[in-house]
């Protein structure tokens, strides 16, 4: 991405606005990306700086705005070859946009400002393939070996592998896809350029190298402890599924599974001995139907394939007839509002079906053309149906 | 039970055919059991000695019919201390009625001729609580473990702990419930007196003395490798649930998983590590919704508790509004003929739905009187429903 093509679409103030909010603001802000959408992010940091209260978290973020230069930002970034991505400009991944639906639909997952890339890979093409490997940062032998294996497995497969570059899980993950020539991009709560765990810049510079590391965050920002939160949004944002391979009840690596669902991404989840704690993250969310049990590369690949999102159309589902569809298809479909964008967890809640199964019907009416896919949502298709012949 | 009780109901006569017929026919023969429902044990025994080739299975069966006596047969067992227990007997397990409705509906499950029974445990008793712990015979140490745990909690919670007496899983189970007092049953494919394996032999007689030893082969019979799948389904019907420890793919365990399913039981499936063959047929019935993940017994308490058969009536659900109904119960109702016993597996082919999701509805349908469920199936009920009153 050339930085004359990303000027095309954005202009440079709104860069630098978006630069300097990503300095003073916390990550996954829902009231800063709400204003940066309805007034824009120039009006936003005009905002910040006049000290409006509705947006000064802190308390601290306009005495802190007052000494922040998003123009400098951008240009000390860019002299450490860190760029700086917004939506919307061109290399800006098409998945990230599920995030700004979600501020409008269902559970709002915040939209990052932009993001501060650092590396070799392309970012919109590293996410078309993207799946996350995740997990306890304190994990076992086991959950190392599954890990590394899975990312080895996914990279072979073409996948890209994302994490969060912590100790344990992550690491083996990244480790795992690097082994084997693969791509793999680290989505830091700290910038780009701070080694962190710093027992890890040896492996960070391997990801840099061979693929990309990801913040939302300004280059030099020391990772705050709510920001590994609010990073695991962006990894789920990033990848068609997330992968929790141990996660003890209350580890963070649920969070992303949180996030994974809010944004109808697959949830997979390895199983483990029910005798280890660092499974019982993971049973129970498979026992909550909040995720799909995986035990290998190809269960993977079949959950996301189910997806589609990211996948090529299937030429066998266009001519799936219409007498196909159930009951269950009907019912969904019956639940929708002809002028919104629905969620499977809105229909879900509606229908009281489980979301698994909403999801799996929405695709199915989606391939006879009765529902159309839509920025993360789905909306009713204008095909004639049986239905509408009946009422 | 005393003798003169069970002669009250079923003639000593249609005991003595039925006995004679468990000695020659195969275990779960369905066309005996169909022949026995429709015409009567005697007149089926008299059609195998009289070599009616449509019952001639194994071509030897009316060779070997012309030795039989079957009033020899109970004799014998009754010196030995064996009770033989027919369907509709005192005593006789209400559950195991779940067998000859699926005759008429459903997957078929032939019931038994009858139960020969060793032990001082009363069945219907013993039933009223039970769960199955099974799985594969060269089980690890994890399986062994979290099988001799399982059954040690489920008997200290009150339940019977039923499986099928073989190495490994099964085994584990057993001991783990005899090792705090509590009541096992060991259902068999061999007579009641053989002691197979061999060196279960102590064993054996522990779960005689504390619990009971259950086949619907005669005393004295060897086990045929056919026998035990067949002998799987009376471990499912006999029980609430059935959990599976360990099972690899092609397990015998995963054969009792099947029956569960057929007769609306619980399939619940203790998960372990990916790495670990004998995890992965577990991690295959969880993935195919063939089973409930279960990480220890409250999990297990809580599954077959939602089944509700075998448990008194919550008045909770008595007084659940029609209102709390969804859009699902209403389609699952929907699709009910009106004059049928319909399946869980039926209205999930019907519907399109999962069968989780199917039970679950019936059983809340059930709950404010608009299904009733009914020797193993469920009829429509005659609450007025909303339904009723548009159409």
């Amino acid at each position: 991405m050339s930085v004359e093509r990303v000027r095309v679409t954005v202009s440079s103030a709104d860069r630098a606005a978006r630069a300097a909010l990503s300095a003073v603001t916390e990550p996954g802000d829902e009231r800063i990306a709400l204003r940066v959408r309805d007034a824009g992010a120039e009006a936003t940091w005009q905002a910040v700086l006049g000290g409006d209260d509705a947006l000064d978290r802190s308390r601290t973020s306009r005495r802190r705005a007052e000494h922040v230069d998003g123009g400098e930002l951008l240009e000390r970034a860019e002299q450490l070859g860190i760029q700086y991505l917004c939506p919307s400009e061109p290399g800006w991944p098409a998945p990230l946009d599920d995030m700004a639906v979600t501020l409008d639909y269902g559970d709002r997952v915040p939209p990052p400002l932009g993001l501060w890339l650092y590396g070799d890979g392309d970012l919109a093409a590293l996410a078309e393939s993207a799946v996350a490997v995740v997990g306890s940062r304190a994990c076992s032998r086991y959950g190392a070996r599954v890990a590394s294996d899975l990312a080895t497995d996914l990279a072979l497969a073409g996948r890209t592998v994302v994490s969060g570059a912590a100790y344990g899980i992550d690491a083996a993950a990244h480790r795992g896809a690097l082994g084997v020539g693969g791509e793999t991009i680290a989505v830091l709560a700290c910038g780009v350029d701070v080694p962190y765990p710093r027992t890890h810049a040896q492996l960070l510079e391997r990801i840099a190298a061979d693929g990309l590391i990801v913040s939302e965050v300004p280059p030099g920002s020391r990772p705050l402890r709510a920001w590994f939160l609010a990073r695991n949004r962006i990894i789920a944002a990033l990848s068609a599924g997330t992968v929790v391979v141990e996660a003890a009840p209350r580890s963070g690596a649920l969070s992303t599974a949180t996030w994974t669902q809010k944004l109808s991404r697959e949830t997979l989840v390895v199983p483990g001995p029910i005798t280890s704690d660092l499974s019982a993250g993971c049973h129970t969310l498979v026992r909550n139907g909040a995720g799909t049990l995986v035990t290998g590369v190809a269960d993977v690949l079949e959950a996301i394939g189910r997806l589609g999102d990211h996948m090529p159309p299937d030429p066998e589902r266009e001519t799936r007839p219409i007498d196909d569809l159930l009951p269950v298809h009907l019912m969904v479909r019956e639940r929708m509002y002809a002028d919104a964008l629905e969620t499977v967890a809105g229909l879900a809640r509606r229908t009281g079906l489980p979301a698994r199964t909403v999801a799996t019907s929405l695709r199915e009416l989606a391939a006879v053309g009765w529902v159309t896919r839509e920025d993360g949502g789905w909306r009713l298709g204008s095909t004639i149906s049986p239905l509408e012949t009946r009422t």
